[in-house]
């Protein structure tokens, strides 16, 4: 693991497991409990969870809708201004991915879901809230309108991150990713499909700036 | 030319220019003054127009914009009820086409241009008059969101038509077409990409629904 | 739920179920029976229906074909000439989608089934049956020729329907998609691959035309 | 050049022009005329043809639709039973380039253009002497519907040539290449989009069968 | 089922089971007894055939590599000289379903697998064989290089049928498919992705060539 | 124009020009210049420059590298904390497009061009220069390795600009975009391929944080 | 079995299993045994080991995370300085599928693992002992950043293998891919996705470069 | 320009042209000529190279059909058993990039131009001379065949150098790329398309295997 990353990059260390085996996701539990780090695990499928020791399960604070599990105690959390809109529920688990890591890093996110643009007034009912965010996290699936809608509103800075949400030409999300990176609204900037995680990062390396860091 | 098309499928029959050279045009129009039709050419780029014998280009009522020429009488106009709606002003060729064509078909559409959603309120503010319509052909390029955002607005059916406005991942105009497949506003039907044509011969036949045509 | 989207855009609220799970799922369905309201569920896959509680189950009219349900009651039928023609038998899950669609909201289309072209006489064979339609919902996979030659045949709009029938360059439903897109026949307006439910829903908008609506 | 091709594949040598510089191509003419040996160049542009030496150009046959040139005797023509079917006028430069190559090696083909399935009894019209075929080579781009129809109406094989004619989706043609593939219409077979001489080539294969012939 | 087929275009009407289910299936078995008809079944899944009926699935005769099934009596087999060329064992149950096809319509052909061009002298070793077919289907998944090697022995037409054998790149089948149409031998004719069956259905209609048929 | 976007979103309005015609642009110079406002005009070619009336482009200070003009007065100019690292001096124009953006809106950015991976002590040679700023515009096309390895090396946030310059897989910009979505390195936020007004737009809304603004 | 095949190319012969069912690999086990020949087989998953007769199974030395088998002895191991190099422990699947067969033709390469470019310094703190590689093995997924870094650091040939790590626009290996070949570092070669086994194929190649073989 | 390269990589340090200006060549042409270094020109286009001033242009070694220009003394040429095989006369552009570039670092390769798998035995004829290289670097557009065929035939390591010869699919040399990368024949190691000079590089690399660098 790379413990010094945090110090390095102002973001903390992440396990991305889609791709360990239970073995290898193991170890590195160990590794933290051992190096009394706290760590982020994301991407971590229920049946993977199930699949681990009793020991390193137990020490897990798991949540079943982001996959994601965190492992040490808690950070106080700080209200930074944090918006997370979502589309539609079918996005949540990416939008909750987004919301455990910035708890992770002490950030308590304020979230919105089911806004999708088909309801317009949805969206601009809420509008005043929307407008008091300092940054915003869109999530969005399917055509991924919500990203040019929300820009065009708002002065905050707007991280996209499409989700796989979708089907027929829309299936795996790549529509909604292109659709980000081509918003006629200025000032997009976006992530890769379904990475809560990143677009979490991000923010809170914006948030972070002005602040000293020790360079590793 | 198929002078039947519009008997059998209530569509005017129309020719399509970019892939033919001039003397296959001069052909087709010569044809069309033998049998005393009238006639409507798309995509005759300016250089090809100025190619033509002068015969065949007096007789023809040429727009630079929409690239588009009609041979023969104008029909009454009748106002039908048909919204035209372009994004942005580089959208405007693909919008003249369709407007073009109706008119061919004497129909006579209301045109708004530069309502995209990037500002937001360039587009409710017309919602009035957008309301009014009883059929909507949308034009737009890039992510393609207004096709979207409008189809929750309004109870007329959506004709949307992507245009090739765009760079990058835009490029070509497979963003906004596929943004408008995936609509996740219900409703939505879709036309090729920069196919004003399409979409006015569309709104054609739906407005004539229920209306008897002669079967070929 | 957006209870008013009917009011608002003249199509009812459907719940696509594809991405949702279970708790969400019947989470819905207990909120639309409080608010006394009848809902659509598209693409509920048959486990997930086995999974819902025996009172959410117990309400739904189910179809295992189409892999639709419907909460609340029948409205009367109108048979308002809607005909809903399939290329082959393995289309008929996405045409099924559609006329349940049509059936929730009031309408009895005519249902056609395995006219491919490649069998051109079954086609041509129905032909007084199919020009009798006032508007066509044309279902394909493969290589969707159906699409142009129907549109060639008819006056009345046709909305096609790629579906994802096929392997190889067909496999997913593009290659059906493309050929609905670039169809040499004008006026092929054309919704997302597999998405019965849309085409049913742009039929519905394009009948209302002219009717007035509450606007929200 | 490989002047023992047609020996050991029943197919004539031919030039491929356009990755060529005029140098090369002169070379080449250079070299079958000193060997004596009739030649067929493909792809050659009109202003490549204009920048050969007079000497090289003056014994070529050229056709500028096709862009074709044949250097050498013609062979006497003999009608094979061979039927070029081109959906539309815009498809004629392939159809041509087929029907030159044919006549290269001595085979006189039929040549039918402009029978597209949007007016579908062009095509009906015109079955009794397209099942007197004993093979067909169709041209088509936009969606190529035209190769399912054709191969569904008749016992000919036919090889289908998807062209580059189209726009939007179907731009560069691979819409049409797809839907060859992808035919329902069992026994379809495929060449490369706009190869009109492997169309050619492959029907000389096929009427030869049976043929003995001097392996290399 | 279209039990003209066979009249109108030569090539006997198969089932394409893949996706069907099995009451769709079981249907068409029981039409095809009562009509008294031979059948094909293609793409039929060891599962799928557990799943019918002991009735139905007793008249099959089931062939589990290449999963076709013939219902009704077997033809005299006739050895026409078509060659079936397969690149590697892998891409056996392809060969075989063309192989099984050809059975059905009365073809005996000779089937020559494992002769990929890694190891060219296998394919040379036995080219005398090679050339003695008059028609060849060639199968080849990877990089497809087989295709054009064997054109440019042979005076035979080629069929070249691509296997979706291979990853990385290659996965799915489109690198051998891209190679059968870009191959560099002139002649090479190409079918769909796994598609055995059209390759026999094209080579019987190539064999039939100037037999009349009963047109419908 | 949209003149209160800079109100409503921190963002100057600014005029895409690759898909507007010269009369287009020329009457939205006039616009401006009659609203007293200043104006930023992006992908302004040449030519197109050249087209304009002499009182048009006397208006105008152009630059010709990033092909961006700017009317009225110039901002005095901040030093922000904004550097722009550019890979290669292939990827200057779309650097400068960013800093001239940056410039308008009276930001005074740090540049540094051709540190590419492929020589990574020029990268390393300057880490303290770069880890004193407090945002990164980062610009690269090829294969895109900067993105990754900036972003592991600072604290401060990285908006990565693909740019189309490449060749074979890498033209277009295609497959900069994707590893910069890819990036191992978390917290590194993408815009469009060549989109170096967007990373600018961007950077404006982040150091505008928590600063207020006139909603419109 | 191509048995002559280490002779005529200097690699010896290997089994791709994923392809092939049990019956045939078992077949190729037992040919090699009578043979008296030793045996690579590649991608060989745990359940079609698992498949295999007892007395296969029993004469296969299998290594579950390269999911390869060797039949027959080890060779004497030369350490010929040859260094495999994987960006993560997602990589060492592929990693090691080279490292075994580098070690079946008698190699025995050094391995290093998990020094993705995020966090570089992982990567220059152990430069020595990477410069002293006579040939570098690189094994990356995701964005594939670390070939171009590589390649600029050291003398030594890299050998590239992208691997399918990664989701969204990375899902399936083919950024990682195109990274390594767009890359701006000269002398970087490629091998398909996965494709552990092709690198140390060319490794061995490569390696042998100069040594005589007896040509088949 | 980075003078070290040669030291650190074992490659010379060249200029890519294609996306510079000539401004900017010019500078680099000056800044070598100052600093009395050697220099690599390569994409320079004719038009490009007029550009220049006369003393710059004067300094030149330019190939015309290469495209490559050098500065500076030639080195002695050795011949260390490189062979370049190009498939046709149209690769021969990218086949002397290759040449060019080894002879910049005092390489001489053995070229054979023409030996296209289509006429498998103009390989096989020259077998001989091809077994006695060293190295083979092979260049092919179309569907690349020919890297499979080699890499089957010899013991030596073949770089595969896939070029954009080729129309239809195999537009743009993604067809031959894939082929490259997908061969059946182990040990085939690929660039990038029409990466000519990025052959030549890794071959400079791999025969200089072994031998003592001055690491930067």
């Amino acid at each position: 693991m790379d413990w010094q990353r945090e110090q390095r990059t102002g973001v903390p260390e992440a396990v991305f497991c889609e791709h360990k085996d239970i073995r290898q996701i193991e170890a590195i539990i160990g590794e933290a409990q051992a190096a009394r780090k706290r760590l982020l695990l994301t991407r971590l499928a229920g049946p993977v969870l199930e699949g681990l020791s009793p020991s390193s399960r137990g020490v897990l604070d798991y949540d079943q809708v982001s996959r994601t599990a965190i492992l040490g105690n808690a950070l106080p959390a700080v209200a930074s201004g944090i918006g997370i809109i979502a589309a539609g529920t079918s996005d949540a688990a990416v939008a909750l991915e987004a919301a455990r890591t910035l708890a992770f890093a002490g950030h308590s996110p304020d979230l919105i879901v089911d806004v999708g643009v088909a309801g317009l007034w949805r969206l601009t009912g809420k509008l005043d809230r929307i407008r008091s965010f300092r940054l915003i996290i869109a999530v969005a699936g399917m055509e991924g309108a919500l990203f040019s809608v929300l820009a065009g509103l708002v002065t905050a800075p707007v991280i996209a991150v499409p989700t796989s949400v979708g089907y027929g030409v829309a299936r795996g999300g790549t529509v909604a990713l292109n659709a980000a990176l081509a918003s006629c609204a200025p000032g997009v900037v976006v992530v890769n499909i379904d990475n809560g995680y990143g677009a979490a990062a991000a923010a809170i390396k914006i948030l972070g700036l002005g602040q000293p860091t020790t360079a590793a």
